[in-house]
């Protein structure tokens, strides 16, 4: 059994916004009791992450780490035509990723306790952001 | 074909412990011939990699170089309620990952030369960690 | 429906090289219209990302961040036996990954349209990369 669907995720810039419950809502449509469940982003300055999902300052610091690791307008990068945040959004997106896998038990993505699905918005402004989810199994 | 196994696996604190076993037995008891296996772990703070299994220093200094780029303790992070290794134990994990997906070729887990599957333990202390492994094929 | 083909590319030594071609054309052999392929490539000093297609100054940025963060011959490493690009290899691949799933929709890869498949070759003599690419979906 395959099933996919495609859904958008509006961004208001910068940020981890959970999508959980978009892919918990796309398996239970599919059926699908024992399988997995493909997430991916179609685009190459935002990404997927799982997690924590309890305390929004384990985001926060996330954030503030990958700020300092790629920096803004670093004098290296020739990349530049979209301003300050094109390529860093690049190699965030890369250092992330870009698809995910989740395994299906009893109907639903079965996520640690402590685990969410993030779409990591990676630009400075909003972007509205392509999402599809495939499903197999039985 | 679906086959879905849950194993678990003790660790002694932060460092990398090879899977590959584990994961090749579940292989071998799905049947699988043609497909993939994808791997999970259901936790924040611990994460999956494929890594070079013939030399124990490639291990050491994956290790030591982690340590470089995300220090524990670092003033920046607030999400410090579990201590030190706390934040940076989630960074390690997002900049590493929680799924993985091999191919299987010959019943295996066809797997290159040199590379083995590892648990890798990102917390100061021994934890029991949840892997979850999903057959699909023929 | 599971299908399996493996192919190599060679490289020139470090850089990135475009295999969506490859990758599209592996699809359209399986034959498949909804589902998703895994790609893998079977080596430890090698990795597939996917990245912006259009502008090659792109790929020349990432490049330049990679090596600033993983430096070839770092005091630090043991791993030293095979040269200086030897552990920086390893580790640039974990940090980017040896695995990827890519959506299947309407008998292609659903890539957004700025992203290409890349395998990018970490060492920086030439080498031949094994990468498998298996097919799901009906």
């Amino acid at each position: 059994m395959v099933y996919q669907q495609i859904f958008h995720q509006d961004t208001r810039g910068r940020g981890t916004y959970e999508i959980s419950a978009d892919v918990n809502r796309i398996i239970h449509d599919s059926g699908v009791i024992t399988g997995f469940c493909q997430v991916f982003v179609h685009h190459t300055s935002a990404s997927l992450t799982l997690c924590e999902n309890a305390d929004p300052s384990v985001r926060q610091d996330l954030e503030s780490f990958m700020a300092r690791l790629v920096i803004d307008g670093d004098p290296m990068f020739c990349h530049t035509q979209e301003g300050n945040d094109d390529m860093s959004a690049h190699i965030r997106s890369i250092l992330t990723n870009m698809d995910l896998c989740i395994p299906i038990t009893n109907g639903r993505g079965a996520l640690g306790t402590w685990q969410g699905i993030y779409l990591w918005e990676h630009r400075t402004r909003p972007h509205r952001r392509r999402i599809s989810v495939t499903v197999y199994g039985e």
